[in-house]
């Protein structure tokens, strides 16, 4: 792991890194050991500082002392896309100019890219070490990449999840996440159906889980949520 | 209004009244005007100091300053069951016995009762005067009889509804509820159909509006969620 640049402000010291091919940020809290470490999985067509992840990492450093880390999925941020990648994003751009559902060729590409970010997570986790409990927060691209994550990962304690769908994430590795989870849903989301958002939250087996659910769009999730997430992630890592 | 016994405790006073017919209870906290009023509506069989009742009115005198109230609800507590009560319940136990639904029974005494309860907390609240912000809590028969509540009084600014549904509450009074709510549902909910209480909550009107659901029986809501609910009333009355 290499890390490049390194920034501090309002208590929050942010370092880029890049291991092997996967360019990453790790946040940490000034003048402590952080108390936990939140992964944060972006949104599709994201990247690892995206503002509502560095937000989010900036947040649980400065509130929490935790230590907050993202990373590129494949394809997003400064990552190329395979010729794979290239096929199913032409051919779900396609369809949504068109007629057609989209929604099918977007499941495969987070499936395609799942099997690729679940080993890249795992060595990233390992390359930087004990940091404490570990959490995954990840909505919509960042909920359907970290089931699988949460399920393969027995670092991850606890997990904030959401805006994806039995339709877009895999209900086999839902049905192996066991850790708590809080679960957000947008009631009138445009890009995932309801009952498939509801039969997800359904999937986990989770004993200690929560739906959240509030009305409005995909991108319309209301900001007591975050704070919710952060009370959260201090129940369960703190 | 008279009140009749009074003890204090741990900084709250509990004052024991009755207005006209109606039996109830009010909790203020010591040395300082109620900044709010939350009314308390019992479960189905439980009355006004029921122990979940008594425990929610102390914390919300004791860490918010509240104020709050509960009353019986018509056929419980101390009140007499008019004949028309008898007849429901006695028809829903045969039922309950049997093989029979006793839902439509429990639906039919829901709407018995809120006809009597909504002009009882609505003059309770005239005589108990201007005690700040109003809000409402109730579960199960407590969100039946308080969706119609909530839907008739323009003071009631916020409320804390569940383990209902369609099938047992009004969905004509939901789409009449236009503040801000917390909709508790038991993923697992024995009594009340999930997809009911999917409803009743896409019924509400509010554009703020929040689901929890947690898995468990009608009766297993995690501790956390009173924690929630007193964080909902402070966000939305203090």
């Amino acid at each position: 792991m290499r890390f490049t640049t390194r920034t501090s402000a309002d208590g929050v010291t942010e370092r880029s890194f890049t291991f092997g091919e996967i360019p990453g940020v790790l946040w940490t809290p000034d003048g402590a050991e952080p108390g936990a470490l939140v992964l944060i999985g972006h949104g599709g067509g994201q990247h690892k500082l995206a503002p509502g992840v560095t937000a989010r990492a900036v947040r649980l450093a400065a509130e929490c002392g935790f230590a907050a880390a993202a990373i590129d999925a494949p394809a997003h941020g400064g990552r190329p896309k395979s010729a794979e990648h290239e096929r199913v994003i032409t051919e779900m751009r396609e369809r949504m100019a068109g007629a057609g559902d989209p929604l099918p060729l977007l499941a495969e590409l987070h499936t395609l890219l799942a099997a690729q970010t679940v080993p890249e997570w795992r060595s990233v986790l390992d390359a930087l070490g004990d940091l404490g409990p570990v959490g995954y927060w990840g909505m919509s691209l960042g909920c359907a990449l970290g089931i699988p994550l949460v399920a393969a990962e027995p670092r991850v304690r606890a997990a904030v999840l959401g805006l994806s769908g039995t339709s877009l994430a895999s209900a086999e590795a839902a049905a192996r996440v066991t850790v708590p989870v809080q679960f957000l849903v947008q009631w009138d989301d445009e890009r995932v159906p309801r009952a498939d958002a509801l039969a997800l939250f359904d999937a986990l087996a989770s004993g200690d889980k929560t739906l959240h659910a509030n009305p409005g769009k995909h991108e319309d999730v209301p900001a007591f949520e975050a704070d919710d997430a952060v009370r959260f992630f201090t129940r369960h890592l703190a």
